[in-house]
């Protein structure tokens, strides 16, 4: 799966992730209605506004981005109708081709950390049959429980051909708290770094290993040090645009052959119609917004990676 | 609802936790026979005979414990089904008066966080209305974000009158790799340990906070430093039984009150019939044998806190 998200992004030019996390404060009044109109004013309700609103940001940018990265924790929020629609967003992103991340940021030990590795990459058996459950590509891991929890992630990505992106520096405010703290004199984020460069050299595809590393865009400086710690690891990057990271802070994420790094934007992208910069396409052509907030974002990496010679 | 878990403990004399972490090769052969009949070998197959499984070991047990901990990756590695399945459990055992600590090991950041709480121990709002999703009284949460992950969870737990397990140290092996690294000459668990003691201080019940921790009984020196360094917190204590904690290990958990810790016990509960010291009752009475691991359990632990003192 990861030669397939090189791939993907070689042909889009583009390496970069639509971050699907749909509050429903982002879906336009005329889907709410219409869902409500439906379905009440439910979980079902919402669980439907938010996967037409996905859709809709699906159909109209498909074309341009490798991967998408569904954030579970905006349908979890909706109960079982939420997830129903989480997993209606991961088969219709299959469909159209695209790589799905799932920013499940899981973690436990042993058998538990088995159960949603098996639930969310592969498959479960049931009696004489196995079934795949939420059937991402990639998710997301909290490390801090060590190998325990890693392993039985790492087993069943080598079994399906699937793939990690480990929390190693995260792109919030108080990520320092943990995750800055010095250890011999370095701090714990590097010390997680090396530990997923390991895990990743065990477990390669081609040029690049398919377990990844997520590193904050908000910390550009830590990204240069995390960038030549994990040489053959793909680093997811979140912290764009609404956080705050721009495309110039962003090229020594990637390596010398302009890759090695897909960098997320969520509500820059699927709220883009609320920008400023975007009112002109309107609230009902939302998705028209956030498609040209995909190539902008696309253009603004990209000449960044162009103007330092990646 | 701390001080929920605080009367039930009095009330039945026993500080542990039924962990319901129900893996299919733990349900008996005619219980799995009967689902897959109704349903086939199917997710919802799966789903029923967990639920099946479960019911019975509530049923057998609900009058002598004060709280369970599902264990929702059991739960999430059958798909929809299976959080169907969790969720009934949740709502079952609030029937019986249990309090319900939902084992989802979650943590992400401001507006994710915020959604996972509401998803899990508040109400989220849809249009003019609002709904529980899964409804727990108490969630464990990961603390590797730092406080952004973990303030949205508080407010939640506030609101709701609610409360918090956080990961201090875990259970498992491997648990040192990151917890255990040296920060200024102490171990990384205890800088989080002081962390979740500050967190709970500001957002106590009458004796203890709302605002747990998470400490492997399977580290007994480690638990007896933390116990100090957070007086008011209580500890939810994994890695009884089956892991290789005993009662004695368990006795510095506690307070000189004989309270603050609650001990889960999983496998070594709901597989009881499985061991040898069970086997007498039987693969169709594995519910009576359930009740009497607990029997067992809450008496180890009462004897060696009635040893100590406390």
């Amino acid at each position: 799966m990861i030669q397939k998200l090189i791939d993907n992004i070689k042909k889009t030019k583009a390496p970069i992730v639509v971050g699907l996390d749909p509050m429903l404060s982002y879906v336009p009044e005329h889907l709410q209605k219409k869902a409500f109109a439906e379905y009440g004013e439910t979980l079902e309700g919402a669980a439907q506004a938010i996967w037409q609103f996905n859709k809709e940001i699906v159909d109209a940018t498909w074309d341009l981005i490798p991967a998408v990265k569904p954030q579970i924790a905006m349908y979890e929020q909706f109960g079982l109708p939420g997830l129903a629609a989480f997993k209606k967003t991961v088969d219709y992103c299959h469909e159209k081709g695209l790589v799905v991340i799932g920013d499940i940021k899981r973690g436990d030990i042993g058998s538990t950390s088995e159960a949603y590795a098996v639930g969310h990459l592969g498959k479960v058996q049931v009696g004489s049959k196995a079934y795949y459950g939420f059937d991402e590509d990639f998710v997301t891991v909290n490390p801090y429980l060590g190998s325990d929890g890693v392993k039985p992630f790492i087993k069943v990505c080598k079994e399906e051909k699937k793939g990690l992106f480990i929390l190693v520096k995260t792109s919030n405010p108080s990520s320092g708290e943990f995750q800055d703290q010095l250890v011999n004199g370095r701090p714990l984020y590097e010390l997680v770094g090396e530990k997923v460069a390991r895990w990743g050299e065990e477990h390669m595809g081609e040029k690049y290993s398919y377990i990844g590393a997520v590193v904050g865009a908000t910390y550009p400086e830590m990204g240069k040090v995390l960038r030549k710690l994990m040489p053959k690891t793909f680093i997811l990057v979140p912290g764009y645009g609404a956080q705050g990271g721009k495309g110039a802070d962003l090229v020594h994420f990637f390596n010398e052959d302009g890759l090695g790094a897909i960098v997320n934007s969520s509500r820059g992208i699927i709220a883009a119609y609320k920008q400023e910069a975007y009112s002109r396409f309107g609230e009902e052509s939302f998705a028209d917004a956030s498609r040209q907030a995909v190539i902008d974002m696309t253009a603004d990496i990209n000449g960044a990676l162009e103007s330092s010679g990646r």
